[in-house]
């Protein structure tokens, strides 16, 4: 496990080593506005009307959540020198995120696939997982980001 | 293609069924505004600075795309009863979105998964695909939700 100033390019990745991130306060507010801007849904909006619903109290949007693991991500999470190029990849949300956890990423690097055309990048497909307070995994991404070699 | 007022249920989903979302138009001002809160990556954040990196120019943060996306798809484009619960699946970006984009969502059921455990729900694959106003493709997402049969 990495905790680390240094900005890293590729050449200094290696399949299984791993990254730590800052902590992140999640309020009821925050969780709030996030939703009216882009998940406008009531188990998002509104506590009493949440509790009727699958998630039975207020949830953070997964996809605030998402954005949430992206800033840790860039505030020292995974200190990528030409910074956090995603193309895509998967993500999975396991338990709600609740008004006042305090979340953090580990990230490890699973597999680096060198670019065939260009020889001064690879594809690197890395494992995130995003974890409350209480440790419990609220969601995986596997994101795969371009990552460079450090310039001649 | 159906767009439709009409809350939909498990009941009335099929294989092949589409759906097509309103418009959101992308300002410069909110593309910054996001990757201040999420994404604070020059490329995102600094017109001039985003001229010298891999996005040639200002672009939307990939989770800012996915966002939207989702007022989309709250907004009209997928019209579930019981509202878009998303268990995660995949995602890709595929080309930047800039600053006075204006965006829509196509979505299609590509598989229902009913669950073993539960009779009066599913997992339904959706196929999602963003596109600007040239209909290129900005973002295809692959997300699986959890679908409600119509109370009995």
């Amino acid at each position: 496990m990495t905790a680390t100033n240094t900005k890293l390019y590729l050449d200094d990745l290696a399949v299984g080593a791993s990254f730590r991130s800052p902590t992140y306060g999640v309020s009821e507010e925050e969780i709030k506005r996030f939703a009216r801007d882009y998940d406008p849904q009531p188990f998002h909006l509104d506590d009493e009307a949440a509790k009727q619903t699958f998630f039975r109290g207020l949830a953070a949007s997964g996809w605030h959540t998402a954005a949430i693991t992206m800033r840790l991500l860039v505030k020292g999470g995974l200190p990528l020198a030409d910074g956090i190029i995603g193309m895509g990849g998967e993500i999975a949300w396991l338990a709600p995120v609740r008004p006042g956890d305090v979340l953090r990423v580990t990230s490890t690097v699973a597999e680096i696939a060198p670019s065939q055309s260009k020889p001064d990048r690879a594809v690197v497909r890395f494992q995130c997982s995003t974890v409350n307070q209480r440790d419990e995994v609220v969601q995986r991404i596997e994101p795969k980001l371009l990552v460079f070699k450090r310039p001649a």
